[in-house]
């Protein structure tokens, strides 16, 4: 088996660390930095807060950041650092925010639109402002990834873009920073975290070292994302999810995602469903289904290393956790048409579904989605 | 819990990888290379392949390293280095190799005598020479940290050095090296990738990511190292110990070691028995010893992590594992006398045992010794 494996961003985790901004920063050695977030922690306070504490460190602010980042948004956060002459670049939101500024603090060492690059598979230039990425939900992995998801209304494009050069210098975790994170969020980040530790173990790229991550973060997640949801000030359960998160980020960053990522895209970009309630929804049922494959084992091997008697029990278990955390575990609520659901098979065939370790044909998908809307198949809790 | 993870180095995993380190050297974009081995390698061929397969991009070897390298090697290489105009250098081999061409690399660029540095406290430059580790035995975690043990027999000192500097850019891993490695290192080197993922778990510097490397570490080392020792020329089992060595070397290149490794300092510089021997002889009494401690949960949990029911039947296994490859359970062949296990507790006290988690008291190494060296507690296979 061959495999590589590079972690280039420097992790530092602890209660209280995005008040030690300052010393990540002089550690950087850099000045004149600008600090990109979204609009509601400009509104709440702690952008504020954040800023004061660099002690003029950092000299200007960028929060016109959307749920998906659009190309338009990152061209004018670049043009600010431009403007600004930014020498480092903090990243404190979540995968939007941390997205939108690994792109622009490339773009920003151009003259260039990020449209001349995204989806066109033109290569990033190498140069790029330094970032420190404070994630404030558990999880995005972003913080630890070289990839950004950006949108292009204007050609209707919503892709992913990558570069070694989008990698942050440093990922700041403080899980502090995640208990005002509302209770929904809490869920479906939540059991994001779990689908890309699941996805990364499984998937055709998989790898010894993130292998071994996977497992650390899903028992986690198993043991703490419950607690975490109905006790959003828990510090242990908040500390554990944190944790859980970056791990994840690690298992997956290399492997990338598979069928559940896959067939998230639309039922978030069409349904609305939440990304991470959109992996969950179909995990369990890619359990089973990738545990019948030629790699079977490896799913039975990842059940047992997390605690569970087989892959049998881990699927339950999610289905449980997935009732446990206010998730949908069905999509009857959407009494979805066969017209519809057959756009959703077509629109399933995004390039992580070549990631899986069996081959996802239409025909699993027809009865993935039967399963989903099937009143009859929907236990009661 | 506060903790923080770098790493750096960007591995390269697979049979028959040494073969393709000409693209390696390419990607890292520089020429005029130095290759550091030790002697046997230079007789057995295997540096002169290496040398012609790199096409020029090779145009100088270092062969002149001894098991423990010494203060003087590293002032001989790095002048060869500064003679040469070095643009980068490839160590090829064990600890040894690594360790001195590290530290070489590193005084290279200036016009300093290592000893400079040595044992003085005194902080190594920033600049270096890029380093391409290649390591041969599996294993050695010195190609995923920044440290490295230097002899001066001139002083008498043997001290670990350690800089930032000193993280090799590429750690290119390809099991079928090892196919060569004599029996004897093969177990010696086993057991100490065992001893690192082990002890890097318990150190009171441990944290997550490291954890999760350590457990997967250790699995295989229980999996795979007999066989690997019995079959010199499986590819599997050869494969998974050079997965367990990479991967442990990650288990403890933050945490550091704790008190087996501790104590088989005085046992390998007084005694001569090999670095993992000494470092597996006491591993065992250690996990009992750490398991009645304040975090002696812990050392449950990895027990059970690991696969086995509890501590103790790890530490059973552990013994059980050492005889099956032909290392010393104890010390009884040595007939120590009271003075010489005096001299032992007192040389014990190196600064890694601070990390270990249980108060390493005189009373317990005097324990330790009467166990080792008592004939009563020498169980028959």
């Amino acid at each position: 088996m061959e495999w590589i494996y590079q972690q280039p961003v420097k992790i530092v985790f602890g209660n209280g660390k995005v008040n030690e901004l300052k010393g990540v920063i002089q550690e950087l050695g850099k000045a004149n930095g600008i600090l990109v977030c979204s609009r509601s922690f400009k509104k709440s306070g702690l952008a504020d807060k954040v800023f004061e504490q660099a002690e003029g460190l950092l000299t200007a602010v960028f929060s016109d950041v959307s749920a998906n980042p659009e190309v338009t948004e990152v061209d004018a956060c670049a043009a600010l650092m431009r403007e600004q002459g930014s020498g480092f670049v903090v990243a404190l939101g979540g995968g939007s925010v941390m997205d939108l500024a690994k792109a622009a603090a490339t773009i920003a060492t151009t003259e260039d639109s990020i449209t001349l690059y995204h989806g066109t598979g033109k290569e990033l230039p190498a140069a790029h402002l330094p970032l420190i990425a404070v994630p404030t939900t558990a999880g995005t992995g972003s913080e630890v990834t070289g990839v950004a998801v950006l949108s292009d209304h204007a050609s209707g494009k919503k892709a992913p873009i990558s570069s070694p050069n989008f990698y942050p210098e440093y990922a700041v975790i403080d899980p502090e920073l995640t208990y005002t994170c509302p209770q929904a969020v809490t869920a479906s980040s939540g059991i994001d975290v779990l689908c890309q530790a699941i996805e990364g173990y499984w998937s055709v790229n998989h790898q010894p070292i993130c292998d071994a991550a996977a497992v650390h973060a899903a028992k986690l997640v198993f043991d703490y994302l419950p607690l975490a949801y109905q006790e959003p000030f828990n510090a242990s359960a908040r500390e554990k999810m944190a944790e859980a998160s970056i791990v994840s980020g690690l298992a997956f960053a290399i492997p990338k995602t598979t069928s559940s990522h896959a067939v998230s895209y639309p039922l978030t970009n069409v349904y609305g469903i939440p990304h991470g309630e959109a992996c969950g929804l179909t995990i369990d049922y890619f359990t089973r289904v990738n545990a019948q494959g030629k790699d079977g084992q490896r799913v039975e091997d990842f059940a047992k290393a997390v605690g569970f008697a087989d892959m049998d029990a881990m699927a339950d278990a999610i289905i449980e956790l997935k009732r446990e955390i206010g998730l949908r575990t069905d999509l009857t609520d959407f009494d979805l048409s066969q017209t519809q659901i057959d756009e959703l098979v077509q629109l399933c065939h995004h390039p992580n579904l070549d990631n899986n370790p069996v081959k996802i044909t239409n025909d699993i998908l027809y009865d993935l989605f039967d399963t989903l809307t099937s009143q009859a198949t929907k236990k009661q809790p």
